[in-house]
């Protein structure tokens, strides 16, 4: 049943929809693996689908051909990524799609991890299968930024969070702050946390504000079981020390074992009590940040939310390494005394540096922005 | 043919709909008259359609009566506000309504004109036609937050007009910020010129960018027809310029006729060239905006447009005077030494204005964000 090239598209580009819906359920546990989901289809019939969960354990692939039985002799198989062709924590996808006989595989892209690369279509094709690459590709990719990010470029995705009121001011001239957003707010952060491999702060939010960076079951705002799924499997909280100023009583090593990225001249790594510290490069006097960013890729960390202030995110800025501003303005003016939202001194107009306003949502009775700098690499 | 309460409610606020739509026409031009639209419906036809023009000119009920013929009799007259009952530059529309034998009138609101003010449909009750008032109410009201501000209060409905960038700032240190927005804010600008009764700026603001304040054809980004009834009703151009600052061959002044309000003592009221000075009482060494706007009212003026610079906005900002704001944010760092959106220093975080976001909305690549404070009184 040969349908028109344009027809056939339709169907594909319906069947990967769901296929990416079904991915997202892996939103906040897949960390390290990117998010994948499968759909098997025959004769018009949805007879299997499936979703990765967890790393070490079944691909999406795997999942969605279990619940098929044996009639996924001549389906069509709809995995919003390249099945994999290596032996990992589990056997190579393609290997068991060849053995169930499935008659096409469409893929929503290529995976970039070098071990497949096209490899894993390659394979299929050599053994017969009808194989397709391509559709849905920018909803796939943008699943997760991280991953490809860091396999094309050996470097985290870096998201960073700020919350301003609408002059653009985070706190008053004293440093008060609290609540300046309200509670559906509130939930939104503590999900870009949950999706996040990584939270990120520096010593002055921690010392000043007692930032602790945990997540909260109950203001997740999610149902029960996704929010179990986001309590399964919670993101590394790591702080930016260069000079170890945060004391081990410090509520936020209270709150659990955290991974310190410093620059005190000292051996490359240690430990304290539960906490790992990292010993990074200089540079100016405070933590190389792009050296921080490549050891915690090298660790495999996809995706660095960085809740801090605005020195240290205004760093990050400021050396152009941040893929995406997501900004909560809440309806308020704290007036021209109060903090700015980046230290960012800039001199001329020429140099400010350009955003595309991506998108713009209410949440609550605040309203979040999400902004990425116009230079991106694409990734 | 009386229909069951709901499914007139229906009905009515079907046709409602519509008589504003009409009077949104008349944006531009009804100055210092309220914004008017009119329907006439028989046996579930539009039978006829009006919306007033401008001051002077037949009302909408009467532009809707010619347009039916003889046919209005036992017909439902929809307008956005109650018909008038006395002898202005026209006769009243309650007569005309009266004679031309309606059934019924359905007011979208009252009208708050103490010479109006429920009289209109109580003539119309007594000569046996069949009244009913609040149909679409708020969206009536919302048409003209001036007029209805001016009629209770007597002062004019304040629209602050800021553009800024993403992280709060207007300009550089060095007062750079030509075009941080793009074309399509430009053009809202043009517009939000174009249906205020005056617009307003501050000495500063004519002195140093050379502010003009016009309206522009070309760059309205309407269609012709509209275009045209925009530039027959030109806003009045105001400078706020306390110590008489501004010389004569300032840019602003060229462009046309002006009203200067100052507080230097002088006479109450003079002429200099084309342009009108205006002396109100001093507060603090700076023109008393509160007495300003009390002296624009009297002038029958319904809605200001401020676009100032953060001094003046700021000033009207700390004295309660806003009614809205409406923020262009452009894609944008400027950064954390540049200017602020407001002068407005705040101490306690408790001081801090709460606002209340209404409205965001996608400008090209900019955003467009309308507030309101929360302490608005009710117009």
């Amino acid at each position: 049943m040969n349908l028109p090239t344009t027809e056939q598209s339709v169907i594909d580009s319906h069947y990967m929809a769901r296929a990416l819906e079904l991915a997202r359920k892996g939103l906040y546990t897949t960390h390290p693996n990117p998010r994948v989901g499968c759909i098997i289809v025959h004769d018009g019939h949805i007879i299997g689908e499936g979703w990765h969960e967890r790393t070490g354990e079944p691909h999406a692939e795997m999942h969605a051909l279990r619940t098929t039985g044996d009639k996924a002799c001549g389906s069509t198989v709809y995995v919003t990524l390249e099945p994999c062709s290596y032996h990992g924590h589990t056997p190579p996808c393609v290997h068991a799609l060849v053995t169930a006989g499935v008659a096409r595989v469409v893929a929503g892209t290529l995976d970039p991890n070098p071990k497949v690369a096209g490899r894993g279509l390659q394979r299929l094709a050599k053994a017969g299968i009808d194989i397709h690459s391509g559709v849905l590709e920018k909803e796939a990719r943008a699943l997760n930024p991280g991953f490809f990010k860091r396999m094309k470029y050996g470097l985290p995705f870096v998201r960073v969070k700020l919350a301003m009121s609408l002059d653009g001011r985070t706190a008053m001239a004293n440093g008060k702050s609290q609540w300046i957003t309200g509670p559906a707010t509130r939930s939104a952060v503590q999900r870009l946390r949950a999706e996040a491999s990584v939270v990120l702060t520096g010593a002055d939010t921690v010392l000043v504000d007692g930032a602790r960076l945990v997540v909260c079951a109950t203001e997740l705002g999610l149902d029960e079981a996704t929010t179990a799924l986001a309590m399964s499997r919670l993101p590394i909280r790591v702080l930016i020390d260069g000079r170890l100023r945060v004391p081990l009583n410090a509520p936020f090593f209270k709150a659990g074992p955290a991974l310190v990225v410093t620059c005190v001249p000292s051996e490359n790594q240690f430990l304290r009590g539960d906490h790992e510290y990292l010993v990074v490069p200089c540079l100016n006097g405070y933590v190389d940040l792009h050296s921080a960013l490549v050891a915690l890729a090298a660790r495999d960390v996809n995706e660095v939310l960085v809740e801090a202030g605005a020195s240290l995110a205004g760093a990050f800025a400021q050396q152009d390494l941040v893929d995406e501003y997501v900004i909560f303005i809440a309806g308020k003016f704290l007036g021209s005394t109060a903090r700015p939202l980046l230290d960012w001194p800039l001199e001329k107009l020429a140099d400010a540096p350009r955003l595309k306003i991506t998108r713009v949502r209410a949440i609550g009775d605040d309203w979040r922005i999400t902004a990425m700098p116009v230079r991106i690499v694409s990734i």
